[in-house]
């Protein structure tokens, strides 16, 4: 009953086999290897597009190469205030783009507001030297909350981002999950929706250590190999990341992982919903539920050995905190979830309500 | 005969087996699991000394979080012109210290001299507002030759180093190739011998990708958790590193992966020391052999299929220089080579010659 | 009629005169000169503490140098959202410490409310590797509005921040304009308040480019020679600095000129409050006026010639917001401004009304 | 008698009569006050060609800023390896670009050779991504030996540069009195010769504090506002170094001061020379005298308190280093240095020999 993180499993079979049969014979390194060759053809397949791929081992790696690439170290990158990459890596953004701002932004269940975008666009003109320079948008799709930004709304706020002259990064660590959810294709959430670079996560759908930086014009990854190699993050025997990546795409392994994922949640939440005085402050939509738990349910699942974090209030609003003996907690599920876990913990949570 | 890299090669099976194992059941993320304690646990005893242990992917991280650990943004590191962190890591050093400065020494065959070592201390006086200061001394063991510093000759720089105020690194990425060679325990050459940091390198070695920054004094280590998390080296998924590591150490095996790539080596350099026209401009004492080929040869080679890298002269003093039909070359050999191997480009080389 | 800025105005004659009286002989460079060395002594005369000084040429400078001696570069400065360091220096505190993320704070007036602070203390709980660590409070007095801290505000912030092991920076731009209009010595204002290195500017009141950073713990500032000639902050003909910063001080010489600067405040402040129409949103308090004038006013001051700037809504409550006819300002007196200067836009002011 | 640098004197006359008269009335802020523009406007002129140009107070900051224009963080910047901004200014280069390398040439009396040019392209392929880039050459003119390239050294050097993709970078600490020296315009010296940006120093020729950086290419300089800005080096009462500036140019004065003290060395050169012992290792060509003296010598002149910088070897050849009982120095004249003062020290010099 571990439903702390998509990363507390480890990874599908499918791609330990992958990289089993990879590791036959002599290869080239740094990624020259017919591996990761293979990896970025299919992506390229994959999102019906040109572009330049960047094998990297971490989320957080993904995404700082990529704001580095849109961000000039006097940037603005406008991102929500609960964003990964504002208040989970430890600072990686400012020190990849050599100390850019992040400016915090509002909006409601983890998704950036068009107001709170116009106004930021509003508040930090282009060329007035005293301030930081609007350089780039991040938008997380899933969102911190498991929530996710429809194709309208993407496109609303890449709108204002190509007319402010902003580049526009997508922290997609649950873009499989996302485009299950919306039931539509990488294309359409992607650069048809007016991203630029992509960091998409395969860690948490899957594999061991995989996420690739996508560039869908070429002509603005020309840093990139210099800006990966002085972080330390061109492996050597790079075939290892090429297999993960390669075995992730094919047959639609990535979407059948998220697609358990996501369904394992949607289960949890149902199950969830129809215990008296268990509250959801807003729709499950991928593989994460967020959830409002009477304390006697919390101290029984605990006891019983469930994993999960303690979520404090983090977007909810003030109708919505959790009460005295009330606590607000996040559910994870992943590739590795079973029915017998989600059961499991449901009995657990009927039997102390 | 592919003898461009120790990385050339996969892994070896027991790690590969490691990692599967490895995958089962649900740990916690970032470093926190059984795994990557245990590797930590092993490494103190092999090192015979307490020591905070950082996992990462890359050797060209550990190399850079070790000397941000020792070295201000406004401190000179002390290294071999020819060291990979001056000449191989595009800069990396400098990007993960904030812009501290690798002073190059001078030394015949890839090992920093006792007089370059003693004029450099000397031109960096502590204080003198104008210069960078003098910070820390970083060895290669082995070094870019393939060489090796006796137990001694690493007493007499670190000795100076410490005089001078220094913190030492080592950038260990054929450490155990390293202390194959000179029968030496680990101890004796890191900590024993004046080492501070260690950048331990097992991917050469027959690991995925698995290196690890080892800091002999922890209360030196206080940063290293956000250096590497903002650095995007925290592996969410942390027991592959930690079950590459842990397997790599049990039993030997990372000495016995070393001795075996050192033993084809050995048999490499007899073979083609035998070859009239061959020269070697130094003895082989790692798993690298430094050669001067006739052109004859050379060709016979790369038509056999051979793979090695061109070296230029480097390393050469003008004597030992390639002459009009001749050509220097590395040759290296791992774990995954085999006397098939070593035996078939003798061969074709003994034919050439 | 020039309110736009402290910094539109030149020198005070007695700094003019004592840059001449400088001139004469040769002196050391990189501020070894007796003038540089007087101002020291003087500083910590006035403060009545030992201090380490450095001498730059802008606040930019003094902040971010004073900032990065205490914060990492994973380090949060907590500050108010308007402070200057936060919103008019274009990043020099990122760049400066490599990195560091300003955490904005709310609060009424300029002012960084205690709520606020707790709740980012708590926000930001050291250890937790995956935050920026919390590192340091930055204060300014005066504040962006033209508001001070009482004492006990001071005393109140700054026992959070010691309780959170923060260091304390206070951004003193307006320092010598806010102990005038406190009625307390240098000493209540700073060390004996809690702050921890200072920037105190003498631009803003009078001097032609001279602002120092006081470390009120020499320990700390051990860095700071190296961190301010790397900056290309150490003036070769360091005399020139040290003259300004001796002649600032002596005699009470910066206190009487922000004391003049004060009372054109307060003659301004005075005079608009009987104007009908114009609004005070908040009391003036040093030698800033920010008020709400009528359209029609505006209209016929702008007409006058006078120079002042639009300052939108900046730290207005809802409430307090100009209306359709009515434009936000903020006026600003100097050393250099006149009876007649006030006297004219006033009557300007009241001939419109 | 104080020959240690050209920073020991004050300002000249009409310099500071210029700040007395530039301090009345009221002016906008941070650059945009007609003494700067004009500055801008006398820059173009002086130069025949159009430019941005960007005023500072410090060398340092001029020669960073330039060099951050060129090279990014991955880049290698080519310079002499006694250039003051590789041994003299404490990683501001490195601080400014964010971490580029800074590759050390050699060259005989501080010039960088052909040769050295040559290999060092060689030795940075472009595109080779484990290396740094190859990024800008930097030149000073006159070198920290004194001496100066011909206008035929500096166009060999640039057309290398030019076709490796490099930007070129002159460090014109003492442009005055190169230009002086060579009998040329300073076009001829400088874009003429191939240079992009240029450091123009006021400061060592009679000014206070004032650098300009020149940038002949304005659609180089869109990033410099933001760099300057955010690096603390953007006066808020700019007026201060377009007076200094503007100034410095009008009616030559510029070139008036540093004939003087070319002339001045000269005289101190020819004096030497006379005297039986004396060595000079080059020839003087600017306001800088590099020679070997004997000790009696020596002692006298610091009896009779002469002050100057012992240079150890710097420069020199083995044949060249000073034997027993000598010493290498070095003697620097300014605008400020009188007759009398050659002469007494001449008089000192032949009494002791």
């Amino acid at each position: 009953m571990d439903f702390a993180s998509d990363n507390s499993g480890g990874a599908s079979r499918k791609i330990l086999e992958a990289l089993v049969t990879a590791n036959a014979g002599s290869t080239p390194g740094y990624g020259a290897d017919d591996y990761s060759l293979a990896a970025s053809r299919k992506l390229a397949e994959v999102f019906e597009h040109d572009c330049s791929v960047f094998l990297v081992s971490t989320g957080t790696a993904a995404n700082a190469l990529a704001l580095s690439t849109l961000t000039p170290p006097w940037g603005a990158v406008f991102c929500h205030e609960d964003a990964h990459i504002n208040d989970d890596e430890c600072g990686a953004p400012e020190f990849f783009t050599a100390g850019a701002k992040l400016v915090s932004l509002k909006g409601a269940q983890g998704k950036i507001s068009l107001a709170a975008l116009e106004d930021a666009v509003e508040r930090f003109p282009p060329g007035l030297v005293k301030q930081v320079q609007p350089a780039s948008l991040s938008l997380s799709q899933a969102t911190e909350c498991g929530t996710l930004y429809s194709l309208d709304e993407l496109q609303n706020l890449t709108a204002i981002a190509r007319h402010a002259g902003l580049g526009v990064h997508m922290d997609g660590a649950r873009f499989a999950n996302a485009i299950e959810s919306l039931n539509c294709t990488p294309a359409q959430m992607s650069w048809k929706a007016g991203v630029d670079v992509l960091s998409l996560g395969a860690t948490k759908d899957g594999a061991l250590a995989c996420e690739a930086v996508i560039v869908f014009d070429p002509a603005r990854a020309a840093e990139l190999p210099f800006r990966r190699k002085r972080a330390g993050h061109t492996l050597s025997k790079g075939r290892f990341l090429g297999a993960q990546m390669s075995a992730w795409l094919d047959d639609d392994h990535w979407r059948e992982l998220a697609r358990h994922a996501n369904s394992m949640a949607a289960r949890l939440a149902m199950g969830l919903t129809e215990i008296p005085g268990v509250r959801m402050p807003w729709p499950r939509q991928v593989n994460e539920v967020f959830t409002v738990l009477p304390g006697d349910i919390d101290r029984a699942l605990r006891a019983a050995g469930a994993r999960y974090y303690d979520w404090g209030a983090r977007g909810l609003t003030a109708m919505q905190a959790p009460g005295a003996d009330e606590v607000f907690v996040r559910l994870v599920t992943s590739f590795a979830t079973t029915q017998d876990d989600v059961g499991q913990f449901l009995k657990v949570a009927r039997s102390a309500a």
